[in-house]
């Protein structure tokens, strides 16, 4: 099988490599051939066996998705975008990108297969973002989706032209909106979202993190193991089974911060919650309190995603992960 | 004030332009310049006593949504599109003049608003065709789009780009989700739902008309009279009510087929209901099946839209404005 990865420089997708490099059938059949795409050239992972290729290219570059379309993958995850924030600062960088990129791929696909039949499965990365405030207490799987973000907007375009290129057969197309991640590896960066990640990551190596907002806060949650599983389940799976509705809220953790906090006092100890600094934001407060609190993810529950079930969980993969088994 | 109406030649697109031209203050100021513009050249009333200038002009062609911005309209009717039939038959097409075409509208009006400070009122001409099955028993104002043909999907797009828009003031959109528009006037067309219009109109004029599926059918309707209300409320209207959901379900009637008949018999007599000949299509009955069947239209009543309550005020419609006044 050749699978091809778009944005697979990026967090979710290097983690996606790796899981294809340590297991060829992590896809559910063995993938003899890799090609990672990303606007810098992504790496391949020494442990892949087969052949790997890794690309820079933009998609919405003229000709570019045309030439990554004729490589024929079987199997390709698009996970390349560029964030929410720059998306909004930059109304044409990120109409271009986000929807322009996308279209050019799924257009190239179709026309691969007007020369010769063609038709890979398409896992493509949606957001929570496609929704809207005000929202009802769980957000169930037949909610609107009325974004609030230019970026939001441009994942819900795709994910109607995802159902629609599906339903004409141009490819076999998931969309899987991604819970906010957590814990998010690096350093704290500067999205308003950071904080839900610094919280716990910093505390675990033994630095101190600002939390710009009140305990009382409620956000929706997934860990970047379970990220990884949505894809590879995505791509495994019996999408006979979905029928047109192609785009799926993940299912995730609902919780407070003061939740994550808690969590963090039985993995870590009293010492780890002491270097959480309380510096509130009002800007950072405002922006979170229009964001999704919790989901009913049932669809993709019955569909056989899962995720975790408690932020203790969500510590103790990123201490399996990302610090080696041990704090 | 200058109004420009693209998609001016269509059924409603006409009767919105008689609207204005009979009352120069039927979008709640004085229209002194009517912009008309369609694919072919559209008329300009006698009765419009303002400068008229009709345009033939296609979106989707290079430079042509520029040259319309140009002309700085104060409210556009944007009801330009190739119907669901022929989206569906021609891919290319369908996206080329129904998305891209609507696109390039928006951006044209965003580059002028660039070079000087402009924001127009912007009414989009969208489908109950957002929706595809499975429904529940009453469409609710949240209730999400997953269309199951492109012609949906491009409406569909439409409308999140509309709100985006609108959301960053661009334009002032309001998209208006059109329940089928019955009766039709004009001769009976190959369109699925077509019969719907045709076994009233047509034996109202003494002739026969076709009925190719049960009478238990139920659809959703409004008359050609009310589409070009709801178009003038949405120039009208306080669109700061609306906040940042910009395109509304409009009202309209859920009805039997058994119902358009029997109000049928009342306004026209037996005679008119024996013109109706029944000649089952499993096409057509498929097809319809399909269709949503009523809908809980909530924000739009409540912003002040309306439409019929009775399929014998559809019917009196249709003989006052088509007929003259009598049968």
């Amino acid at each position: 099988m050749h699978v091809m990865v778009i944005g697979a420089a990026g967090m979710v997708g290097r983690k996606l490599v790796e899981a294809m490099a340590a297991d060829a059938a992590a896809v559910g059949a063995e993938v003899d051939r890799l090609t990672l795409v990303d606007v810098i050239e992504p790496a391949v992972p020494a442990a892949f066996s087969g052949v790997g290729t890794a690309l820079a290219a933009d998609l919405s570059e003229p000709g570019e998705a045309t030439r990554l379309a004729a490589t024929r993958p079987d199997l390709i995850f698009h996970l390349a975008a560029i964030v929410s924030g720059e998306a909004e600062a930059d109304f044409d960088k990120g109409y271009r990108v986000n929807l322009d990129g996308t279209r050019a791929l799924f257009e190239a696909i179709r026309h691969e297969g007007l020369r010769a039949p063609y038709s890979p499965r398409m896992i493509f990365a949606s957001s929570i973002a496609v929704f809207g405030e005000p929202f009802p207490e769980k957000i169930g799987d037949e909610f609107f989706t009325t974004p609030l973000t230019s970026y939001g907007t441009q994942k819900a375009i795709c994910e109607l032209l995802l159902a629609d290129y599906s339903r004409r057969g141009i490819f076999d197309g998931v969309g899987i909106r991604l819970p906010t991640i957590c814990i998010r590896p690096g350093t704290p960066n500067k999205a308003a979202s950071g904080f839900f990640s610094n919280i716990l990551r910093e505390p675990l190596s033994g630095k101190e993190a600002v939390l710009p907002v009140d305990e009382s806060v409620r956000h929706w949650f997934a860990s970047p193991r379970s990220a990884v599983g949505f894809f590879l389940h995505a791509a495994r799976m019996d999408t006979s089974a979905i029928g047109p509705r192609r785009n799926l809220t993940m299912p995730g953790l609902s919780a407070l911060v003061g939740e994550e906090i808690e969590a963090l006092r039985r993995v870590a100890g009293e010492r780890a919650v002491k270097l959480i600094r309380r510096e509130p934001d009002p800007v950072i407060r405002r922006i979170v309190s229009g964001w999704a609190t919790d989901f009913d993810a049932r669809r993709a529950r019955a569909l056989g995603f899962t995720a975790e079930t408690t932020f203790d969980e969500i510590i103790r993969i990123h201490i399996e992960d990302e610090l080696g088994g041990k704090i």
